[in-house]
């Protein structure tokens, strides 16, 4: 079944053979890969051919045109299909009509062009008229062609058509477009033309070929229209891939009521169950089912309907999915009860879904356990970590209404009725739900913003609830009884209004509405971690845990937890952590009863005063560390020295300054202002321009080394009383902000002597190491790691101080770069790609942490490295972690099972 | 003459043949060195040896203490110096005494422990009273060499000592020491024993080898007393070099009035006038005429005294100037009528001095220009700039008091009577005169904060002197009207008293010592620089600008300057800048007239409105740019864009928040009122947690493009006004904080559409370049510099990002990390070794530095790269920046002669 390549750049299919396959994605996209593998297999497809996605380069450099040779190969093409379907493009006897469609190597789910009926003019509708003896479907389908041709390729505003169909409905008083006769429609194609020409001053092209390479020129140019871009930043889709185009002769789903057209799954993406889940239409054209215009019927409905079909879609279904090895989704049109393939793919799914299928599939011996784990995404595993609604609470809630369940979790929020008003409200910090009669392509940046989706309209295969269960957003669709008043600003159930701004709750696992804001409860996942489920009634937990298992053998990255207290370290533990990333002691400080300390110490005169707080202090952090010791169950535990600037422990400046400032007008109060006087001496002593880069991290162990001491002290005493209880302690203190190997030196030196008194003849093995989170460290890391014993990368900071941003400060900038673009080398790209903070910048920030490494191990071959920074959760860093050779990353509790699965899956993309 | 090695640690030197030679100063330091090449060449040197530096270093690792192999080579060297000198070690008959002395690679004077006399004891006392038949010599002798040894040795402090002399003197009522008699000193020895076993528990040492490897050991323990690591860290001398130990027999200038001993130089130091210049006192031991406790006589009163010895002198000097082709400074000591050199080396001078002296010795054909401009070191060429006073203004002043002047320039400031209290005040921000008996190594920190030093004895070979010279501080020796008085705070000239805080004036050209602050003016060169004084009538500036000119043809980097107005770069190219390096333009906002529009301009609240008061600006700017383009006559200028956070335009937020508050309480002005909670408003959205890494430099250009489109018109419709006057413009637009390639490209096509629209079809060359300022720039730089026409290196915000210090707010920190010690690989080192603001932290920022170069280059092969960072101007950084490849520096205005002549020094350093 091997590729035969006829050519460069043009891929034909048809009459069961194919140019391209399946695996060819890359050059023919996604959708045109499947057309050619269906076409190899036997599968029931319209013959076409695939412009290959390096045409859409090769368009953008030449100027935003196809290039002579490409079109001749298209030309040869174009015959080679009216020779395959023995009809004539133009002909006005037997016309060829196609489909014109983009298809990227990765699905963008409506986000480009697309052209139905290409190849209709006057003299061609006249050719369908007779053939179909459908006067009326042929009137219909040229109008469908005018209005998406002249919306796509000529720009005229589609509203402008759809008052003019509007208004005839009115003359004709029928409401729906179904019911307008083929008088109607004919005379309504008059109108449309006229509109093209007063718009465009030219008349409606007639040439079926200058039809096509327009078409196909506004296909790559939809490859860059706003929401393909903000889509492709949404899911990390480089822009240089380009979309292919596909050119497929028509088969009409909208000929009658022998014919339809479908989508369908060939399992549940909602609840990962194997059972066949489609939805059709009859009488209608594809985009109808999709764009969730009219809610199509459920496949088991076809059963009375059209069982012969029913049964076709059923096997194809089967054969499809044995043969790509995946749950696929699939597109179907119904021509007088003939079933045809127009598209298959891998069907996007559920976080629950994903891995409830990926499970199954091992079972079913379908596929491996390698490719369970790269079949379930990161962002997957963290819908078994969503909330749900509390039962108790939701049973006080009646039910406003019923819609379909279509991506899964429990949401509340602020009603939202379009996209703008949702990323308005989310700006505000409120949680939203976007209530729309249905959803379109140009709504992905309210998606985006919203906590959840409800649509009026649209099935479980509609845009909303596709995009909805990609995003990972709470989703109910084809919630029928609702009606969308944009004007009032409401929407109805019957007699019940709900305005924007009211809040509603939705169940995405049972398409249930409610009124109001009820609490959400932990996931099943979590009830189980937490003890409040019994692990064998979750059949989620189930999944959730057996993928993670599987991921553990697979992956080489250790996963450690950031955690400051007991409670959120045993949590970690429970979540599979190996240890303790990052234990922040200052955190320990903030606490009620101690600020109060800290202050004190820290607003002592001098060293001996400073120790007498530092000593109560030292009692309770020795506290902390026994739990914390006693947590990990012999795991390491990487307990960081003071870092913050300790001003963030006095009171706030300004206040203070307002303060003194009242007290000095009122003279009321001589003591106090004296007392306040003071304080904000001290205050003003400590106050920084720039605290980031300013008395903070070892720079206050080494000017206050009393402050390290005590820390150092009740680690030690801590450990050896938990070795006491016979568990192992593995403390490895970690010495912030280090920029010289002097500094961290002098720091270790005090924690060696310190052990050396604490500790006696008693073992306790202990690391010393250092962050490497300044850039000076990263070039001196060869000098350092002569001291230190491991190194981990403060990836926050660090990416602070490589980039010069002020986390605090920097949002204002960094949002703008990632709206702004800018040519370099003839691309647009915008100025910032991802924010720094999110994601690893690997090109700058990940430069300085390869060149720490290198370093790094050149004087200590086995350096143990590791990163603590928010990056640690993120699993494209993770990825980059893996790949330069990290030991182990940490990260907050929640986030760890999403490491160990990231780790496992880049440890087999290596493989 | 070539070095003969008899072994592997230990060099002798005596009767015209040396182990080692003049070249070997790494070896045998300054001193051995002297001492050899001397004896090799016929000068009457008195015999002995030289332990090498080396075995400093063994000491320290040796735990302290000499090894055995060692103590052999020095023991078979004594027997040598005895049979050398026909003398024995602890002979009673005729003993042979020995000086034990500290001589580094580099002169440290005083600053490590010197012992002389030793080998006597009680029984050698009476071999030289017989062979001198002097007993008052004798016991003098002794005790001195009991009270210097017992200090430095024994550490037995030696204010016992001098309290146990000063009551014998009471006693026998005398007032000097050279009034007390045989018999007094003779008891005084038995005094000065009972001290030494009373403190020590034990007898004074009798065994003169015993005695002589303590005496080592204690010089080697020298090394690393709190005064030479202090003198190191101030003349960047590595602590690593050690020092060496020379141990010579004793010639005497104490045994009467036809001995002596004195210090000359073979030039004069302070002037660099070519005569012999030299003190000496009669009857006396060296250490005295250094100390500065007597004051000596000048070396013409010795043709009086000692005519026959006087011309041995004269004749001396001229050999030894010829021999080494330098400058010498060389020690003395007259034994009955002997002359016998101690040392020589190349003389310290004041900056004016050398220069001169640099210069003649070119006339006089001893060395080439090369030299010359390797014998002035940039601090050097300070002096010439350094103020004078004013004449007229010092016409009004009355002298208190005259010296001897010591060290040039022209100093006020307020009285310190002593080193500690000379710190303190200089802390406080005060102008600082030491004015002490005499200075001793003790004080050089006082000195380092003092901006000149008055002594009332000490001849201009004193301690004060000469390091006064060294250090640049203005220096007035030897005012022996003045009496100090510590106990009360004052010192008196006569009836006159100046306290401890009141002002004096110093001139250290005259010596004159004035009452009062009295203003200073322009040095000669500036005058000249400045047309009010003739070129033709400085020998000053002659000097000044014949070093400048041999430096320009030796140098390869180009010297730009830091300049914002006009003036500034008048001077600078005066001084002999090829351009501007670095104009700032927010300076240029500040002005009284500016700041106002600059205020409107940011408050307001949207573009178009802040587009009518940067038209303002515009105009503002423009002038600004002709000006510059103009004074530049043809030279490139490089503008950076505006580049500080909007707040510091603002008015101070803390005043306004109090502001508002007083009004708040006080209730009566609810307009003004309202206004200032409005101005708040728009301050506090500005208002930023680090402004450092906040929204500035390009990021200002980028979010308000209206910025830069404001400032780039403003350059081309200056340049094209300016090139209309047949100037030739050649602007180098700087684009601040670059971290992104798309950030560099963003800005620069703002300026090339700026350009094109401007200037038209007339040509003006200009170049779009970036500052590399933060850590990311460098790791990308190849990116960038495929865009961007130059580099320049804009090493503050660098270090502060590379390091994480804020320079606003470290100086807490790192003043601590300068003094605080770590140990390092068995070495005590500094945790900082140097301010990295100060000079180019090479181990970090210098990577980053030559990674950006590289990185720079690789795509850009010709690409010029600067610097324009405050280090620009600091030698040592720019010695880096030539070695690194960049094309040139920018520093201040008055940093340029400087900077030229550290490029030609470099530049010479690697032929």
């Amino acid at each position: 079944m091997g590729a035969k390549k006829n050519n460069n750049f043009v891929y034909f299919f048809g009459n069961k053979k194919a140019d391209g396959k399946g695996s060819m994605k890359e050059v023919l996209g996604g959708k045109g890969a499947g057309l050619a593998e269906m076409t190899e297999i036997g599968i029931n497809v319209p013959p076409g051919f695939t412009i290959s996605t390096a045409v859409c380069g090769i368009f953008y450099e030449n100027k935003k045109s196809i290039p002579a040779e490409i079109i001749d190969e298209i030309t040869k093409n174009i015959i080679k299909l009216e020779s395959s379907t023995k009809k004539g493009f133009g002909d006005s006897k037997n016309p060829l009509l196609v489909s014109v469609r983009s298809g990227a190597m990765f699905s963008m789910p409506g986000m480009m062009d697309t052209i139905l009926n290409l190849g209709l003019n006057d003299k061609t509708v006249q050719g369908i008229i007779k053939k179909t003896n459908n006067p009326r479907f042929a009137w219909d389908s040229y109008r469908r062609f005018i209005q998406m041709f002249s919306d796509v390729v000529l720009k005229v505003n589609k509203d402008i058509f759809e008052d003019k169909l509007e208004s005839i409905k009115k003359k004709k008083n029928v409401k729906h477009d179904v019911d307008l006769d083929e008088n109607a429609l004919k005379s309504l194609v008059q109108e449309y033309k006229k509109i093209v020409k007063n718009k465009t001053g030219k008349n409606f092209p007639q040439n079926p070929s200058d039809q096509l390479f327009k078409a196909i020129n506004a296909v790559f140019l939809s490859w860059n229209n706003q929401r393909a871009i903000f889509y492709r930043k949404q899911y990390d889709i480089p822009s240089e891939i380009g979309t292919a185009v596909n050119v497929q002769s028509m088969v009409f789903g909208n000929m009658g009521d022998d014919c339809g057209t479908g989508v369908g799954f060939t399992r549940d993406p909602l609840s990962g169950e194997k059972e066949l889940f489609a939805e059709y239409l009859l009488n209608a054209q594809g985009e109808d089912v999709v764009a969730g215009i009219r809610t199509p019927k459920n496949i088991k409905t076809m059963q009375r309907e059209l069982r012969k079909v029913h049964s076709q879609i059923e096997n194809t279904a089967k054969i499809l999915e044995k043969h790509f090895r995946d749950m696929q989704d699939f597109e179907f049109t119904i021509e007088n009860e003939k079933l045809y393939l127009l598209q298959t793919r891998s069907g996007k799914r559920s976080g629950i879904a994903a891995a409830k299928i990926a499970c199954d599939m091992v079972k079913e011996t379908l596929i491996s356990k390698d490719e369970a784990v790269l079949r379930v995404e990161p962002e997957h595993l963290e819908q078994f970590l969503f909330p749900i609604f509390n039962p108790d609470d939701k049973k006080k809630f009646e039910i406003l209404t019923k819609g379909l369940a279509a991506s899964p979790g429990a949401a509340s929020g602020k009603v939202a009725l379009d996209a703008q008003t949702a990323v308005e409200l989310s700006k505000k910090g409120e949680r939203v739900i976007l209530v729309t009669k249905e959803t379109s392509p140009d709504d992905i940046h309210g998606m985006a913003a919203a906590a959840g989706v409800l649509t009026a309209r649209g099935g479980r295969t509609s845009h909303a609830a596709v995009v909805g269960r990609q995003m990972g957003k709470v989703c109910v669709v084809g919630a029928e009884e609702i009606k969308v008043n944009i004007k009032e600003r409401n929407f109805t159930v019957f007699d019940k209004i709900v305005n924007e701004g009211d809040y509603i709750s939705i169940d995405g696992f049972e398409g249930k509405v409610f009124p109001g804001d009820i609490p959400v409860v932990a996931s099943e996942v979590i009830q189980v971690m937490q003890g409040n489920m019994k692990e064998i009634s979750s059949e989620r937990y189930k999944i959730f845990s057996t993928i993670l298992k599987w991921a553990d053998s697979f992956r080489k990255l250790n996963i450690r937890t950031n955690a400051d207290v007991p409670a959120d370290a045993a949590t970690a533990i429970k979540f599979g952590a190996e240890g303790i990333g990052l234990c922040r002691t200052e955190h320990m400080f903030f606490a009620e009863d101690r600020i109060k300390i800290m202050q004190e110490m820290i607003l002592s005169k001098n060293s001996s005063e400073r120790i007498v707080h530092l000593d109560k202090l030292k009692k309770m952090q020795k506290e902390d560390f026994i739990g914390l010791f006693t947590s990990m169950e012999g795991f390491p535990c990487t307990i960081r020295l003071l870092d913050p600037p300790l001003h963030e422990f006095l009171p706030n400046r300004e206040d203070l300054m307002l303060e003194i400032k009242e007290l000095q007008i009122k003279e009321d109060n001589a003591i106090l202002l004296k007392e306040k006087i003071e304080l904000l001496e001290r205050v003003e002593e400590l106050h920084e321009f720039n605290p980031m880069l300013g008395l903070r991290g070892c720079r206050l162990g080494i000017t206050m080394p009393e402050i390290t001491k005590m820390q150092v002290q009740a680690i030690f005493e801590a450990a050896i009383e938990v070795e006491k209880k016979k568990i192992k302690v593995l403390p490895e203190i970690m010495i912030p902000l280090v920029g010289m190997v002097t500094e961290f030196k002098y720091q270790k030196d005090i924690v060696d002597e310190i052990a050396k008194k604490i500790v006696g003849k008693k073992k306790i093995n202990y690391l010393v190491g250092t962050m490497i989170e300044v850039p000076r460290a990263a070039a001196v890391a060869d000098k350092i790691a002569k001291e230190a014993e491991f190194f981990s990368f403060g990836t926050n900071d660090l990416t602070q101080t490589v980039f010069a941003y002020s986390r605090d400060d920097a949002a204002k900038f960094i949002n703008k770069y990632l709206e702004t673009k800018v040519n370099i080398d003839g691309k647009d790209i915008e100025i910032l790609e991802k924010d720094p903070f999110t994601s690893i910048d690997r090109d700058g920030v990940g430069e300085f942490m390869k060149l720490g490494l290198s370093k790094g191990r050149s004087s200590r071959k086995n350096l143990k490295i590791g990163i603590c920074g928010e990056h640690g959760g993120d699993p494209s860093s993770i990825e980059f972690c893996h790949n330069i050779g990290l030991n182990y990353v940490s990260c907050s509790p929640f986030r760890v099972p999403i490491a160990r699965l990231a780790a496992a899956r880049v440890a087999l993309k290596n493989k």
